[in-house]
């Protein structure tokens, strides 16, 4: 992999790039659409590139569950598997192995209010904190090796590691993937949340011991909470070791402003050669702050998901309720701006009745949509920095 | 709309022809998809012309509940409702006022066994009888005027009668429509579908003066259960008017033989020079027997019914289950001689994984693969009468 940065922004930090892989390119800063079966939910490969789509991102924790990453390797691997020729991304598996055992559950989400439409994403009251953590010792067993969890599909037990995690993600294939890591939550303390910061950096070393780099790059990633000392000591150590990129992730406080803070802190001490990635952020709003503050790349499952749900993307960083009763006779499309392939041939009207008939045509509409949308946000956030 | 009969097989009855509309040709025989609601369940428009759809199917009854016939009309009709600019089918809804109350609630199919995966089409025993008649009543009541029946989706009553499906179809604006009966089922005796074949005579009157025929087809339907005398009066009745096709819809009796058994008595008493619909069938066996008798086309939900349930149509007339776990690991496409998109691009494997995460792109590939074969099969009917 290749990362060369073409042009920097005058009175930001923001960086126009460009990732190079053996699959093709990747032009940053860029959204990268999340497919975490193998598939972007309702879409076919070409339904992707039409939209204008240049990587997707996979999680390692579903397809080790199912249908498990030796299948996928004997299948030729996850590019031919789902029939996606351009580059692929794949997490580490720790943000699943720890979210689906009892943050997600419980409402926590990465920070208070994550996307326009998004239900997720509440902090849970002081009251509950407790009990969400006791429940969480139920699903999940942190060790010095690494973490034992029970799959959210049959409650059967599974052990990941630094080693094994890479090793799934080599067997999958993907072009970009991660270093295994602990996402803490916003419940946890400082205490929690420095130990485990010291764990997953001696994890980060692990993970990169065990990597080949055989066709693939390699980024580590970044925790530490929203504490200020914890996010710089992280960002200098990833930043010091033989990482391809880097990924900021985990609990990015409770609100976006203490995101950007957050950013702010750390941005600033990344070598300006490696690529960035925000894991799991995709707001309009947050994109732009971030990419200001110097991040390259974003996944994020919210356009793809409220989209299911009948939320369109609009520009004002509004979303449109496609299935609200008043759109029931409107001739306009989704949005008069924009040119996907939804607003160029169907009309409101035709949208909500697909989501009232419960047709699986007004997912997928809306899903061309708000991918669309992100990638004339991405496009426009390009230009700009030109 | 125009109807030619291009040649007629030497072996059987069976006819090439092509039906010409304002929207575009139908080459026949032909099979036509299904879009009850205004969509073919899971595909957008260009990937059904991928498959080399000619036409699809919509259904007044759902239509005309929701979104309304009116707001389909003022939003400027069904082509542009759903973006489809080729021929398209309404049928008068009265099959599905008939079946949504009663019979298809009590697995009453049109005939006992309708296709290799599909579940319902199981006769009711003889018990059953009574009880089923009763329940029908409370949803469908037939007068001399029309029938009064129940929405299935919100329980409100509604009246259709021959001139009011006439101008829902009307205002719903397909190429080729069909005339308001009284669709029987199986369990009738002889005096009810006597009695109802009548009245379905005075319904066909009704609908073909009440129709206008501004850039529209009009068909009648021939009824008359599994009788032979009745099918024999319904098919010299409705040939008699002036209809522009003739459609053979109702009970067809209680196994294939016997509806094989009542298209020979019905289609050598119909006029050469109009196309000949069969509502509601299309298994490969059937398709085949009934071209042989001289029908020129034919629909069926069956083949996207079962695709979504995971069930793949092969060429010797059996069905393949992805969802079996033996395909976990299958490289092979689902029919190695199929030149679809599914079966061009994806394993079986893949597939499995997609309906085993339940997936959407599942039920979507394996819809393509299922109409592409008929598509497929109807290419092979076509060229083996030529």
């Amino acid at each position: 992999m290749k990362f060369k940065v073409l042009r920097k922004a005058k009175h930001s930090k923001a960086r126009l790039g460009v990732i190079e892989t053996k699959h093709g390119v990747i032009h940053t800063p860029a959204f990268i659409p999340v497919g975490t079966q193998a598939t972007v939910k309702g879409l076919t490969v070409e339904q992707l590139k039409e939209i204008g789509a240049e990587s997707v991102l996979c999680n390692t924790y579903h397809l080790y569950l199912r249908p498990g990453d030796e299948a996928i390797k004997k299948l030729g691997g996850l590019h031919k598997f789902m029939n996606w020729d351009r580059p692929i991304w794949t997490d580490s598996g720790g943000f699943q192995v720890f979210s689906l055992g009892a943050a997600m559950e419980h409402g926590v989400g990465k920070i208070a209010s994550m996307f326009p439409g998004e239900k997720s994403g509440v902090l849970a009251r002081e009251g509950e904190l407790e009990h969400i953590i006791s429940k969480k010792e139920k699903f999940t067993r942190v060790t010095e090796d690494g973490v034992e969890f029970r799959s959210h599909m049959d409650g059967s037990r599974h052990f990941l590691t630094p080693e094994k995690s890479i090793k799934i993600q080599e067997n999958l294939g993907a072009d970009l993937i991660f270093a295994f890591d602990e996402c803490t939550s916003p419940l946890h303390d400082y205490q929690y949340t420095k130990k485990s910061l010291i764990r997953t950096h001696r994890w980060a070393k692990r993970s990169l011991a065990a990597f080949r780099g055989e066709n693939q790059a390699l980024y580590g990633i970044i925790q530490g909470g929203a504490f200020k000392d914890l996010r710089e000591e992280a960002a200098k150590f990833i930043s010091r070791m033989h990482f391809d990129g880097i990924g900021i992730g985990g609990a990015l406080g409770n609100t976006k402003k203490e995101m950007y803070k957050i950013l702010g802190w750390v941005t600033p001490l990344l070598p300006e050669k490696k690529p960035r990635h925000l894991l799991g952020i995709g707001a309009l709003e947050d994109i732009i702050k971030a990419v200001k503050l110097g991040v390259d790349t974003f996944d994020c499952v919210a356009p793809t998901r409220i989209a299911r749900n009948g939320s369109a993307l609009l520009l004002d960083g509004e979303s449109l309720n496609i299935k609200s009763g008043r759109y029931w006779k409107d001739k306009n499309p989704l949005d008069k701006t924009c040119g996907c392939y939804t607003c160029q041939n169907y009309t409101r009207a035709y949208l909500n009745h697909l989501f009232k008939a419960h047709e699986m045509l007004g997912p997928i509409l809306t899903t061309i949509h708000n991918l669309y949308f992100m990638e004339r946000l991405m496009k426009r956030v390009r230009e700009s920095i030109k």
